[in-house]
């Protein structure tokens, strides 16, 4: 029998008192109703591009402030996530983080700490690499559905949040970050932002692509004849083309790596059952069945 | 506006007086439940090769009685329903319709109506081309769980049934089929063996493949780094790999054809990605997206 997994004593709340988050959708508003209804923010205040969707997100109850303005409410920020897509995270951090001229503003106690929950990290943290007060994470926790009127106060409970600090990286944010997100409910590990992006090409961006491909060989007079396997194997397929697009663009190499392999797995099948090798298949789906099962071992928190 | 579809008035129950199910796992112990639950039948007969097993399926209330030898209760049988795996049903439907010299008793009323549940059907109905009182039947429902503890009444319900009959199949056998299905929540629809095959080898065979070889990409280390995407995507693969290997080899002709066609579909990501073309990748997600936007309008009955 293993250790059961650490748990931390609950922070002195609230201890972020003033949260921005910039983009209110699905994940930004899970986060936000995750920080109220664990006291891990007092005032939550939601920056968005349209002013009626951040305004309804008010309405909602979800953040206590609507801004289209960051500027306005960055100095009274202690801390600044960034839920905007995967593209527009370097251009929103440099913004914030320079003058009108452009000049990058001195990473001193002026600007607020600042993160984003990209699922690809490499770009940004490289793009940001000299605002130090930016230190990239990736909540692994989602859903295929969008807007922040799918917001979940617990989609991050239990999951795990992958933090990609770089050599200059500060050690007390890193450490400020992992409490944060410890705070509504997550596990945290620290990665490279290279091996975080080499990972989640394997686990997310792949899976996406298997499942979109999947669903694009069904013909029309097929659909009638799809039972619970097609569904569950392609519903991450309805995700956000766009929002997708980002993604695999962003992780392009270590994605066309992940193809290659999938394809020589597939390969490996279709020799066999050209062959007729029954044991050969079986073999295969063995393995796929094993690697499966070792998955909902962790899920359940056996090992 | 499309018409609703027809409701069949209900059957006057039970119009299977007697229901023979040859093998009680979690398909035979469902069908069992839904005859009980619908009236279908008055009486359920599970047949098993082991007999603590049969008899455990008898003790939990699914059938009424159980029996290894399937001899002993074909007298009494309307209609046998072979749920054994796909490799398995021309034997078992060959022994039950031959003498002990493996002459093949005259298809006359003396053999009750048969069918089977198997996943793939052109093998077994052209196996069972001469036994006219045989007429295959894919029940398209399931569950990657196993076993008659798992069986669910409302396993069929809203599903598709599909029938298999071949030219010198009996119509009014086919019809009363057909109203079996029905009785246990079913649509039914006929097609030929070869083309149920091809049509099921792209919605079920070829997706628990790519589940599969998913699966087996996902390395040890990477495997708390997954989310509710790759679960879901994967989620297949749990199926017992001896009944899918069955499966696969009965109809690799078919899916072989698949694998090309997904690979075809992977390698047209892997070069858009190759080639930084984000409005290619975007039109391959597109492309995804809508043919499972338009699964699950069926799903949910909209047209």
């Amino acid at each position: 029998m293993s250790e059961p997994p650490f748990t931390p004593p609950p922070p002195t709340r609230p201890f972020e008192p003033t949260v921005v988050i910039v983009g209110v959708g699905l994940i930004g508003g899970s986060l936000a109703a995750a920080l109220k209804a664990r006291s891990v923010a007092r005032t939550v205040i939601g920056v968005g591009r349209d002013i009626a969707r951040i305004g309804a997100a008010r309405e909602a109850g979800l953040i206590d402030e609507a801004t289209t303005d960051i500027r306005t409410v960055v100095d009274r920020a202690d801390l600044i996530v960034f839920c905007t897509p995967v593209d527009r995270v370097p251009i929103d951090v440099l913004q914030l983080a320079s003058t009108q001229n452009g000049d990058l503003i001195a990473n001193g106690p002026g600007l607020p700490l600042m993160t984003d929950v990209g699922s690809v990290k490499g770009p940004i943290c490289n793009e940001l690499a000299s605002v130090s007060r930016f230190i990239g994470s990736h909540p692994i926790a989602g859903s295929h559905r969008q807007g922040f009127e799918a917001a979940d106060a617990n989609l991050f409970e239990g999951r795990t949040c992958v933090i990609t600090p770089i050599p200059t990286s500060n050690e007390s944010s890193i450490d400020r970050l992992e409490r944060f997100w410890r705070a509504v409910g997550m596990t945290t590990v620290r990665m490279s932002p290279a091996a975080h992006d080499d990972s989640l090409a394997m686990t997310s961006h792949l899976p996406h692509v298997v499942a979109a491909a999947l669903a694009a060989t069904l013909s029309e007079e097929n659909r009638r004849l799809t039972g619970s396997g097609f569904r569950d194997t392609t519903r991450v397929a309805e995700g956000d083309p766009k929002l997708w697009t980002g993604i695999l663009m962003q992780n392009s190499e270590f994605v066309v790596q992940g193809i290659d392999r999938i394809i020589q797995q597939l390969s490996a099948y279709r020799a066999a059952l050209e062959s007729h090798e029954p044991v050969a298949v079986q073999k295969l789906l063995l393995e796929g069945q094993f690697s499966r099962a070792m998955l909902d071992r962790i899920q359940r928190g056996i090992d």
